[in-house]
């Protein structure tokens, strides 16, 4: 439950950042910059919550998740100058926001005892919406999008090894760390190293 | 009931297909396809289903219909390099998910005893959201924008007819089978024939 | 209540009204129109109502609610083509919803007695959110994203002004109006006179 909590707010942390970065990009002003960052922190844990009758949504009950975010929006405001690239480190956050926000997904819908392939859509969804809305306000092309890179695909390994690590060792505690890191691992190795699957092409001569 | 669960499944299905063919046309990787699959094929249902208060969601008590979202997609994934043009295939594929979302709105709306026109509203909501989501997601024009097209008019006129059907009928079966059939001649006249309502044009003059 | 429901009908109105003149600088057809109007008129109090977990959903327990949006996009499809600039209109309109649907907002969360930073944000929220769906799913820019404009700056002082005034009088009807007229003024004196904050530029330079 506390871990829960502290997922929650790391998430929200990461994610707010991210659509700080966002915001700079598009030369929002101050509250531009903390509306963004909010909808981005709290979008998939929300989706997660009202798709799963959670009451009340995790950032309703908690005023601390929003005030958050907003701090979150005023420090890159202040400091986003002062980075060698925004879009590099937009990139790296929203890897570590997508490794946190997964396993927080994933250990919210164990605890509803929700059945395995719903424990792995819920990690995806919070793992992955709210950049996704972020991108689509923002005018950005969606990273989840993002050809030739495992983006859905990490949220995806990084859930079901959650899940198999939570029925072998029955401890969610160690199962969490498992899913966020086998998230961490293959975004940040696509993201260094272009690990990725085979994307769909069409054959040339014809379509 | 059961023929509301296999129109869920239904719609579930053939808009997983449009999804994945979006996907194709944004080249993605497989597991791209699932995501894009399922978002599509969830999106329209899960909008009913939370603005309605039904609960569970359709998909979340039933882990299957996700399942088949990413068989779909995976179908899609090896076969659509066989197609001749997969923009035509997914304009016809997304006509027949219209035509079986719309009905599984207005069934479940009747179910619930909604007022009429709710379970109008819940009907387009149904047939329209998950390729809405689909379209804006992949930065594609949404299909109920194109103009000069029959689809939330399509829609529309399905529902209502269905509606007027279960009235004079008072038997839902029949009433969502004219609500398909309506649906699906409208929208497929409009993309053979190009039938269509006049649309708003400025004055040539000004403005 | 009595007011409340007043203001919900209000905003309704004056947002379908905007969402029917973005349809028609989109060309579609009078259902089109309906369609986009609806969606922009309830779209924000739907977000509020989910979010809050408010049964029913403020429009389905109220049929009357659509069909005042669908009476104001026949309204525009009929006379749009008399404006002599329908983008100013708009402009104007919007600012008009948003300072009748910040306050709907802050009502109701104020009416479930939650903490006055979740009254805030509903505020922004109820008023922000339809214009948002309007603009992704018409592919215009997104209004709160407008640099140099104030937009969710006027909605977020008018909250929080509401907020203020509802503590210090103790009387909430009064609150509200102070909560509108704040976002109006902010937001139409941002459109008339250019007030803005400062957006954030990155140092010329680099990057």
């Amino acid at each position: 439950m506390t871990a829960l909590l502290a997922l929650d707010y790391a998430s929200v942390f990461v994610f707010a950042l991210t659509g700080a970065l966002a915001a700079s990009r598009a030369q929002l002003d101050i509250v531009g910059f903390v509306f963004i960052a909010s909808l981005t922190a709290v979008g998939g844990g929300t989706v997660r919550d009202v798709v799963l009758d959670r009451n009340p949504v995790f950032w309703t009950g908690t005023p601390g998740f929003v005030l958050l975010a907003a701090a979150a929006a005023v420090l890159v405001f202040f400091t986003a100058h002062l980075m060698e690239s925004r879009h590099r480190m937009l990139l790296w956050l929203d890897a570590c926001a997508l490794a946190v926000a997964v396993p927080a997904g994933v250990g919210v819908a164990m605890m509803m005892s929700q059945p395995a392939v719903i424990v792995v859509i819920m990690g995806i969804a919070t793992g992955c919406f709210g950049g996704l809305m972020r991108d689509v306000v923002c005018n950005e092309v969606p990273m989840v999008l993002r050809q030739g890179e495992l983006y859905v695909t990490a949220a995806f390994a990084g859930a079901t090894a959650g899940v198999v690590a939570a029925h072998v060792a029955a401890v969610d505690l160690p199962a969490l760390l498992v899913c966020g890191a086998v998230t961490f691992l293959l975004r940040a190795g696509s993201l260094q190293f272009g690990w990725r699957l085979p994307v769909y092409r069409p054959r040339p001569p014809r379509n």
